[in-house]
């Protein structure tokens, strides 16, 4: 149970998040400054340094935060469908990520845009949040695998040695047991998607594909297929 | 002949540029203040809006420039190789995407991340510019489909009824004598290449694959052989 005192603490952190992510959106990703939020809160500088001792630890918290909703709205698209029916999964998880990334562009530019001049990502911190993320769609390829019905196209087998070498030693240390090809094509589709939103929500491929939904939904399905995962009636 | 008072114009103009994109590196994006680049050159600031009547006219130079360079730099790498060389020509374009963002982080950035609060580009400058980066790969992908060699993986053809309409409309109104799908596959590539060079500039995937510079080059070739475009040896 929380005291009275850590309640009161806890909103005064949100109040000063929420206001950080209103600065973030009228003045971009760099604009966070914790005295400009202490003056519309009525506190004094001091004050707010009590909550984030610095513009930096605030910082990693909204991009710890933004990670974590990523990550659960992936999560919460994968969980009702059933554990075999693995292309409905892997696409139900790519379409989380565009629509999270749509309805929380902010957020999308702080974990995964432009540096913010000056900050230095704790990455103890950040790394696992944003591991959290990939986690789910790395898990549901390597459960299609062990399955034996995902099978990458050939063209994006045959990894450069160096590349293998690299994703054998990290597969092994972080614990999934897939080979190096099929982590790699996990990163193949994150690149995919990510170039896709990234195109479509700053404007770049609206004008030339027109339903931007709809053709992210199409090339998800066409990813999956192109692997030989059969995808459902999503 | 340029005058020795458009001279000197030109040369001013070229250093309020590098000063702000040392603005941009130090600061961010957001970051360009005309104030700051007069007060730098020893100026008034009546004086410097001589030359750029309001920093969104800097800005808008700045992202006309980076566009251009961009471009270049792509139709540079095209411009070498047989012209029947398809596949090696679009994988030679696409080298030339990542290797000039790789050296010009702050210039993609400026153009391809997040936007810059209060400006607005005009379009109508922007656009023209933007796409410039686009045509030369598009160009050879028409050019490929027009000798008969280019064929779209089966999985990415079936566009959703709503983009190929849209699609139709723009290959007709901009005149690129292909069909839709070949279109697509032109945008599926460029969301690739794009999600591949910023996830990986920004310190996304380099943990995950280690040798970017080899995935990548891995990517662009699958890439074309799926689309059974020959790629030689580049």
């Amino acid at each position: 149970m929380q005291t009275r005192r850590e309640k009161l603490r806890a909103a005064s952190k949100d109040e000063i998040k929420t206001l950080a992510r209103q600065q973030m959106a009228a003045e971009g990703t760099a604009g966070i400054s914790l005295r400009g939020i202490a003056r519309d809160m009525g506190m004094t500088a001091p004050a707010i340094y009590r909550y984030f001792p610095s513009r930096d630890d605030l910082i990693t918290e909204l991009i710890v935060d933004a990670f974590n909703a990523q990550s659960d709205a992936i999560a919460a698209a994968d969980a009702p469908l059933p554990r075999a029916a693995y292309g409905d999964r892997v696409t139900a998880m790519m379409l989380a990520y565009r629509e999270w990334a749509v309805a929380h562009v902010v957020d999308f530019q702080l974990i995964y845009g432009n540096p913010i001049p000056g900050y230095e990502a704790p990455r103890e911190v950040t790394v696992p949040a944003a591991s959290r993320v990939f986690t789910p769609l790395i898990t549901a390829l390597t459960e299609a695998y062990a399955a034996g019905v995902l099978h990458p196209p050939v063209e994006f087998l045959h990894l450069p040695a160096t590349v293998e070498a690299h994703l054998r030693a990290f597969v092994e240390t972080q614990g999934y047991p897939v080979p190096p090809e099929v982590f790699a094509v996990g990163v193949h589709g994150w690149n995919l998607i990510h170039g896709m939103v990234w195109l479509e929500i700053f404007g770049h491929t609206p004008p030339l594909i027109g339903d931007s939904a709809a053709f992210y939904r199409h090339q998800t399905l066409a990813l999956c297929r192109s692997m030989s995962l059969t995808v459902g009636d999503l």
